[in-house]
């Protein structure tokens, strides 16, 4: 059993982005096994463990991972997580992998695929909401998958986003105004909101929207007026329903499950796509359990590992 | 993060049977959490994860184990697991413990811990029903918790009997028929039995049984005659009438789940006991997360793991 401390390092994203798609074909065609996350409450934060088994990947395992907001105060990331990956002809557990890293990666990766088969142009610019961790997953992820032109950044302390700009400045990355974010091809979003802080009048036709900041009941990043001009496409409806975008949506009476137009699963098998120019497209992602084995398949090509006795 | 290769190694199995009751004692006081556990299917076997937390012994975790029948035949283990042990103010992930050791001890905790409780007598003659792996921990385990004065063992195959009885000669253990193995204070079974084969009228009035074996749908070990005439006290409700010994008797309709007398949390708190002398009684055991909390928490103490880097 290999243990992988650092397995983020070197990775190559584009390698990512495409294995992570490979487990949304799957996902797409029914051919997975992923009960929903299973969530363990505890005073001040959670863990959440995610199995899953993609057979045509021959991949099968589990993420771990926990939430505790305050952990920053103590020098440690609010998000931690685990994954182990186990041999389907045995049982046997052949790694485990720091997931911390990987988290941000594959959640990159889904925003990625969604914008290169959501965005209506194949050169763009890109308006993040937020500029954390996240937001820096994204836009790695999103340029490896296609041109981006020009970036715009806000955060609600203004000097993390003039931080930001400088480190993705090969972007001409600029900070502004909500507004003034929202104004190109491709939003992001990948705040801890509960009430929503991009309004619907910012939001200009054609333009695709990565909604990733809500991934917990009651989280909100977006005016639901802009969910109904949209084409929603979700990572997984169970999910989506129960902690993404939508969530609050939903129990608002202010959108309904049918109106979610389809999977990401479905658009990489062209199942469902961007109807014109004009249409808004929002990719709801959540994070899935088959996002966290694909990446992890990846990383244990990297080879740098521990030998652990075992069984 | 520490991982221990070899947790079991040195195990006080008293330590462990205190440990494994203050869990069940928290468990009968509906102080805990513990989610169903989750089952990934594989084409010849299965994996299943196994969250818990036990907020008054400060204990939180995972394990993951796997059930592949092939095993053997390759040299590996049918069943293997990993327990996680996650910091509940952080959420850091503590430790990853080999469990396929500890997995075996913490059955033989809960076996002994009933029959400490219910066996009519502080002295009896032990039983036993298979003589694999978990007969040997219910054995182990049992005699450090009531004085264990004689042992007869029946296996499948006479040469494992024997096998058996010569290592546990210790406890004058003798092998014959089922019948002869049924006479005895306290019976254990511990087959993979998917039709009964411990007859109604070979267990005489006043015997404990802790019924092992049956720990998936289908699988059954017991007359259902039995039942009838015992006081049936299981791990946890909804994983007995799941997948323990009486999950086959009630899918048929000869055993209803309003016939439970208790659980073992119930027994350890004083709620449920043996009626008299007489009263047949019955531990229906299947497993539960909160038990693997409580040996990796004794298994920590012992000091023989390696450091990991994380985060």
């Amino acid at each position: 059993m290999k243990y992988y401390p650092r397995p983020e390092s070197g990775l190559d994203i584009h390698d990512v982005n495409l294995a992570v798609e490979a487990a949304f074909r799957e996902h797409g065609m029914g051919n997975v096994q992923m009960p929903p996350k299973v969530y363990i409450s505890f005073p001040n934060g959670d863990f959440r463990t995610m199995p899953a088994y993609i057979p045509a990947l021959q991949l099968a395992g589990i993420k771990c991972v926990n939430v505790h907001p305050a952990n920053p105060e103590k020098g440690l990331p609010t998000v931690m997580a685990l994954t182990t990956i186990l041999d389907i002809e045995t049982g046997l557990p052949l790694a485990i992998l720091n997931a911390t890293g990987l988290t941000d990666l594959r959640t990159g990766a889904a925003g990625a695929i969604a914008t290169r088969y959501l965005a209506g142009k194949r050169s763009v610019t890109v308006g993040l909401v937020g500029t954390g961790r996240q937001a820096a997953a994204q836009l790695e992820a999103i340029s490896r998958e296609i041109d981006v032109v020009g970036v715009r950044a806000w955060s609600r302390k203004d000097v993390s986003a003039k931080k930001f700009a400088e480190r993705f400045s090969r972007f001409d990355c600029r900070t502004g105004t909500l507004p003034f974010v929202c104004d190109c091809d491709v939003i992001v979003t990948t705040t801890p909101s509960r009430t929503p802080i991009l309004m619907d009048e910012w939001v200009h036709e054609g333009t695709h929207i990565n909604a990733i900041g809500a991934d917990a009941p009651g989280k909100e990043e977006l005016d639901p007026e802009i969910l109904k001009r949209a084409m929603v496409i979700v990572d997984d409806p169970v999910q989506a329903i129960h902690s993404g975008e939508i969530n609050v949506p939903i129990r608002e009476g202010r959108f309904s499950p049918e109106e979610i137009a389809g999977t990401l699963g479905d658009v990489v098998l062209g199942r469902k796509k961007r109807r014109d120019n004009e249409e808004i497209t929002i990719f709801d992602s959540t994070g899935l359990a088959i996002q966290d084995l694909a990446i992890a398949s990846v990383a244990m090509k990297n080879g740098n590992y521990l030998e652990l006795e075992f069984p």
